[in-house]
């Protein structure tokens, strides 16, 4: 079993979530949160708050790979900036952690969940509930997507195992 | 006496820089040194490393306050992406130590040393020397520019202790 946590990084709320993937490949729900950085007093406090929230989850869940959204770069200078700095906290804290991080773009996600790129969120709220068997759970938008991408790593890594592909190639073909 | 450190944040390399404000003004070289974040083997080592050289910096000089560019807005997304991440993964390590931050951008720190917003780095640098008393040490541009941001945020606290009014407030006007 691996324990996958995936993250969709934000300034204002970042997503977190926890699947365990078996060895027939089969994920499991163990865990999903957004965590709120807006009631922070200005902007480094809360890069503050996302660190400490995200270290919580890592110290709690004990995840062995980690896997996060590329950014979509359709963004103005300003949003990619924010952005930035709130994946460069994560990836920070990860990294420090020897925890090994995969990174996927929105449209691979799509692709591996919806199976076409240009999926829309409710599409991929709807997916990550049936695959994790999620029928009544109450999903924040951000920890959704968070599923999102630990499943698509999960998927990812899978298909990588079974066609002696790398998951790098993977995710450049968007398989 | 007031230590502090000054940060001048990039992807590829990071500058640092740290300095001594005694109660009368003067400034005095500490410590500077730019951090080598390209021999990393992927883009979010390279904000392990950053983290890890800052920690490191922030162990060995215990700065009570810090100083830190903010980033001029004439870059592409792409860039202010990356940069983003840098800066990101730089201020959430210095805010979870509790550290006070204060940002300055481009402009007030050129205006706070050469007395005008449009110097060039030659300028910076020659400043930079002459205000710490380092006329033959070589500084590489990224601490030069660390040393900059910290020397500006001497000014303005001082500036701010004699007038009454608040560094926000000294930062916006640019004085």
């Amino acid at each position: 079993m691996i324990r996958i946590l995936g993250i969709d990084p934000g300034s204002q709320r970042t997503g977190i979530g926890v699947i365990d993937v078996a060895a027939d490949g089969r994920c499991t729900y163990v865990h999903a949160q957004a965590l709120k950085l807006l009631d922070a007093e200005d902007f480094p406090s809360r890069l503050g708050l996302l660190c400490e929230g995200l270290e919580a989850v890592l110290d709690q869940w004990q995840p062995q790979q980690v896997a996060i959204e590329t950014v979509f770069m359709d963004k103005s200078a300003t949003s990619a900036l924010k952005l930035g700095h709130a994946r460069g906290a994560a990836l920070a804290t990860v990294v420090r952690r020897r925890i090994p991080i995969s990174e996927y773009a929105p449209r691979v996600i799509k692709q591996s969940l919806v199976g076409r790129g240009a999926a829309d969120k409710q599409q991929i709220q709807h997916m990550v509930r049936l695959l994790l068997n999620l029928p009544e759970v109450k999903l924040q938008a951000d920890a959704a997507d968070a599923l999102a991408v630990a499943l698509t790593h999960a998927h990812m890594s899978a298909t990588a195992a079974r066609t002696g592909l790398s998951t790098a190639l993977l995710r450049r073909r968007g398989a």
